[in-house]
This record gives C-alpha cells, sequence and structure tokens, in this order.
C-alpha cells in the first residue's frame, strides 16, 4: 500500500485535493438547497450564480480585457476545430484559415478546418518530430486570412509557444488546453483563446472560449446553433442546458487558483516544478528530453530512457510506488510527467527522486 | 427546516439517492485507484469498463436489437438536432425529413434541422397549444423521406406519444429525452433514439444515441467530426476525450434501475405515481390538466389552478415543505411536476396530499 498518489495523468488530469474534497462536503446539499448542485435547472438563479462567478473569478485572475467575452461550450477543445472556422472563416472573402502544425492536436485542428474553409499551413514541425515550435516569420502570415491558429503547448511532445508570432491585423486563435491559466498572457495579443477543461481548469467534455467581441458575427449559416459563438453569447453560454457540473468545478478552480495567489504565483512555481524534472533530465545521460530546450513546457515534461525497454520498468516501479500515470502518450513513447497547476511541488520532488534512485540502480 | 427534500425539477433532475451517495462515497478514490473516476484518462483501462458496463447493460434492460449501436455524444439532445439531418438526409437524393411538431423541443428541432436539410412539418398540435399529440396519418408520410422524427414525450406541457406511428420503409427517429428506460419500447420500431441525459439517465451535457447500423455511413461532407455518429461509433465513443464523468453517472443509473426490477417494474412505478397525481387533478375543478387525458405523460404532470395567480401561493407553499422546483416552463406557466425514474412514490405522496390540503385551505 502506498500512503499518497501524485497523478501525472495528461488529462482528464488530477484536480486540486481541496477542490476535491469540498465537491464531496457539498455533494448531497448544495448551499442548504438539500439537492445536489448537478440536480438543479441551469436557470436556477443558484446555479446561474456559479456560472456568473465563474466568469467574473476568470476576468479577475487574467486580468481580461473587457472587449473579450468568456464562454463555456460542449464537447472539449476538439469540438472547437470544427467551430473556429465555422464562425469565423467568413470574415475574410477568401475564406482562408492559416495553421501552424505543431503536434499532434494542432495537426488535428488543420485538419478538421480543411473541411469548412480554405486551410493553409504556414510553417509545422513534423520533420523535427514535433520536438520544438515551428520558426514562422511574421512576413508569412498573408494579412487577408481570416486567422492564424496555433497550440501554444503540445501535450504530446512537452512543448510550448514562449513568444507568440506578432499577426498583423490578422487575429491569433490559440488552443491553450493544455496551459490555460499556468502563466501570465496578455490577452490582447490574441483573437481567440480556448481550452477544453480536463487538463488545468476540470472535469472532461467542456471547452471555455475567450473571444474579443469584434470576431462575434461571421457565423455560417450552416454552424449547427451551438458550435455558434454569437448565439452562445448572446445566451450567456445558455443556449441550452449546459453542462452545470463542470461549470460548478471550474468556479471551484478558480477560487482555488486566486487562494494560491493567483496566475502570477501558480506560474512561479510551475516553473519551479518543471525546472527540477529537467534538471534531472539535462543532469544525465540517462534521460533524454523530448522537447528542444527553447521550446520546453511548463506543464508537460517528455523524456525517453536512453536504454531501450527499461521505460517498461521505470513505468511500473513508479507505479508501484505512488507516482501515477506517466506512459507517454501512444504516438510518442517513453515517459510524460503532467505537472498541471494542481500538482503539488511534493509530487514533482518525489518523482525528481524516483527518477534520481532508478537511475543509480539501473545507469 | 424541512425534514427531506423532493426534487420535481425538470432537468437537470434529481438522481437516485444510492446513486448518489455512492458517487460521494468512492469520490476520492474509484475501485481503490487512489485517485478520482473524474481525474483518470478516457483510454484508461478502467474508464473503458465503465463504458464498456454501461453499453451492455443498457443493452440488457432494453433488450435492445444487435443491430443497433449504442454511443455516448456531447452537447446533450439539443446538439443532436444538427446531427440528425447531417448524418441522415443524405440517404436520400431529395434530402427531405419529415418532424412532428408536437412541443416546444419538436419544433426546436425542425428549426435546427431546416439549415441541414429540406426539412418538413407533416402534423402539429400548435393551434391546440401543444396540449395534445398531433394526429398522423401513415399515409402523410413520404415515402422518400430520409426519416420522420417526433419528440416522444413533451417535457412542457406533460404529452406522450402512446402509440407510435407506422412508418412504412421511413425510419422513425424519437428524441426521447424526458423518458428513456422509464417505458418498455420496442425499438425494431426505431431507426433512431436519442436522449440528453439530464432528466432520466444523470448529470447535463452529454447524450445518448441509439442508431440501427444501416443507418450509419451517410454523413454529409461537412459534418463536424464530432457530429458523426459513423465516426464515433467507428471509435467506440472514444473520438476525443469524452465526457467521463457523465459516463460513469449512467453506468450507476442502469446498475440502480437494473436493482429496482429492471424497466416494467419502474413502468408500473411510473404509471403509479402519475395515476395518483392525475387522480387529483381529475377529482377537482380547482386543477386543470394541460394534456388532454389520452396523451398524458407519466413523467411530466403539468397544471394550472383554476383561481388565476393562486400558482404562486402554490409554488411557495409546496416550496415551504419540501417540494422543490414545481414551477412549470415560462412558456407554459403554472405547474409541472417533474417523476422521473429516480423520484420514489413516497415524494408523489407527499406532493398529491399536498394539493389536497392546498385545495381545501383555498378552494
Amino acid at each position: 500500500m502506498v500512503d499518497k498518489i501524485y497523478n501525472f495523468g495528461a488529462g482528464p488530469a488530477m484536480l486540486p485535493e481541496p477542490v476535491m474534497q469540498q465537491i464531496q462536503k457539498e455533494w448531497l446539499d448544495f448551499e442548504g438547497m438539500g439537492v445536489s448542485i448537478i440536480e438543479i435547472s441551469h436557470r436556477a438563479k443558484e446555479f446561474v450564480a456559479v456560472l456568473d462567478e465563474a466568469q467574473s473569478l476568470f476576468r479577475e485572475l487574467t486580468g481580461l480585457p473587457d472587449n473579450y467575452r468568456v464562454l463555456f461550450v460542449h464537447g472539449g477543445a476538439r469540438m472547437q476545430f470544427s467551430a473556429l472556422p465555422l464562425n469565423f472563416a467568413g470574415r475574410v472573402p477568401s475564406r482562408k484559415c492559416l495553421y501552424v502544425e505543431s503536434g499532434n492536436f494542432a495537426g488535428l485542428a488543420a485538419k478538421e478546418a480543411k473541411t469548412f474553409c480554405d486551410m493553409e499551413i504556414i510553417a509545422s514541425s513534423a520533420e523535427a518530430d514535433y520536438n520544438c515550435i515551428p520558426e514562422l516569420d511574421s512576413g508569412q502570415i498573408d494579412q487577408d486570412a481570416a486567422y492564424l491558429h496555433i497550440t501554444s503547448n503540445n501535450t504530446l511532445y512537452g512543448t510550448r509557444w514562449n513568444q507568440f508570432p506578432e499577426t498583423g491585423k490578422v487575429p491569433l486563435i490559440a488552443d491553450m488546453t493544455s496551459e490555460l491559466l499556468s502563466r501570465q498572457i496578455d490577452y490582447n495579443k490574441f483573437g481567440v483563446v480556448y481550452a477544453g477543461l480536463q487538463k488545468n481548469l476540470g472535469p472532461s467534455g467542456m471547452a471555455m472560449v475567450i473571444v474579443r467581441d469584434d470576431l462575434l458575427g461571421y457565423a455560417e449559416k450552416k454552424t449547427p446553433t451551438l458550435l455558434n459563438y454569437t448565439q452562445c453569447d448572446k445566451d450567456n453560454s445558455l443556449t441550452n442546458t449546459t453542462n452545470t457540473f463542470a461549470v460548478y468545478v471550474i468556479k471551484l478552480v478558480l477560487e482555488w487558483l486566486k487562494g494560491q495567489g493567483g496566475i502570477a504565483a501558480i506560474e512561479q512555481l510551475n516553473e519551479q516544478k518543471s525546472a527540477r524534472l529537467y534538471k534531472v533530465i539535462d543532469g544525465s545521460d540517462f534521460y533524454r528530453s523530448i522537447a528542444q530546450p527553447k521550446h520546453r513546457s511548463i506543464m508537460n515534461v517528455s523524456f525517453k530512457l536512453a536504454i531501450e525497454g527499461l521505460d517498461v520498468k521505470f513505468l511500473e516501479e513508479a507505479n508501484d510506488v505512488g507516482l501515477y500515470a506517466l506512459k507517454g502518450h501512444r504516438n510518442v513513447g517513453g515517459v510524460r510527467a503532467s505537472i498541471y497547476n494542481p500538482m503539488p511541488l511534493a509530487g514533482v520532488e518525489k518523482l525528481a527522486s524516483f527518477m534520481e534512485e532508478f537511475e543509480c540502480k539501473n545507469g
């Protein structure tokens, strides 16, 4: 028996312990109503208060400018891969939408867009097996395009954009699924930021979409109503019954984050956590980083063991001591430690020590 | 303080008490994993086992024929209003899809379909304020149509189809959101049956789609991947990260239903529960049924008080004694008691007694 499990799963991922405990505590009786939060109408004043509070906490923590809208939508980030061209391609006569292919999900987003617009991949790191963020010259960006799409953090490979591209008048759209709220972001640089919840924000099945208000109003006629951001904004995310459980959890996660000192504080901790792991990796030939150092993520630390086949033993023994779900994605192999906001420093310390000991015994 | 709350909300609605208690109990530690069910990968064997079990329990309880597929999809029933024409209109050259307008959601389904196909409403009870199911002559059904869509239970008005129409070779599609699993159904009569979860099955944000396998394979090229039932079926509902919490809750609800004796037993109880309320309504001039007797629902009992304005007092006093969320839908007014599978007979008895006493005092 292990005293304490640390869950390094890439998503659906661990949530903050105090959040999980609060959910359990008030599960049968939300705010004295005698029923659960998941058993009340999405139009009940008690639920609408939760939704409003989630939106305003998000605004407060991120310092979101007033001209951005905060939407809760169904289906995770993947559903937005379709919604983005349906909502925004019509902004320009060419219907041209630009994509940067920096990994698996970036590629899937581009592929899905192709169905609905004139999609063009203007940069890719496929030839480098996605171990870096592609070079992108601002001159490459067609100023008549509807938008430029990037994936700001690439979960599988553990890479991220440190500096966001200058896109001129072309709105920059970023899938931030695996890093939203993990570092300070200047939202003014973006037209749209979106994220599936299940990594840094809450349970699976829903996404948040942050959209600059001048980009609304261009949805295709043939857009499914629930993929239409303009409609969603008009209805304050309640066009139909929203995923009430997910909205409730987001609100608790945002409250927790505020209690941790906000995004600046959590970013510092995330830097510290990832640095601890990269130090072990860089300090030996036993472990090999997948991402190039200049583009390393502070959310997903992906690496391989130099000795082929030894990762099976590594993962087994890690699991035995309570280090859970470290297996790399099937497209990449090796090991991946997802260390989202909720992962405490103690979990990272335990993993780092385990890595050092494992090297001693097997190196 | 009230000892016990009975929650008559139309949805998100109450769940069975033992299910809610089990969720609370294993919230922080699912099957000894040391983490919550919502904190593990949708591809973890422990979660896939939950999903598989939910599918097979559904098959077992409904006696579903082998040539039907069971899918879990994002976004509730409303998202399927778009998905249905996108998946099935292409079956026929005319792209004609037939709809029966028996209420609010039936109308919304038809309106949404119009964007994606040649939609035709072939029967409507709008002129009767939806107090009945429209008459439908089988001869009216164009045999070259892609499908005929009905809403089997109309939540707002408390009406339901008792006998389903004979549609010849045209597949019958039914939105059963507010009654799936509440009565025995011969699935062979249907091409597709679907339901948002948040009334009889689980939390909000997801739908189940039961589809006859010969209807798959006709999706529009421009169908968002996550609305494509053929793709969903190929991927066993895991094209992307599913709503893991919802699938987990459905599985628990299905286990609970099996423990109650299955659908035949719950149907008998549902008949008994609704009969108790209709008896009070029909036994006085104080209450007025909204639905015509021949088309009454056993899930939603909607009525008005004969004395205008008295419903406000009724709802307040009901709430004070623990009879929660009885307010009728804003389009209809009056009172609506949603008595889905999880509502115990005791809750209905308490409401019926309250209605009798309220009439004595105010009649």
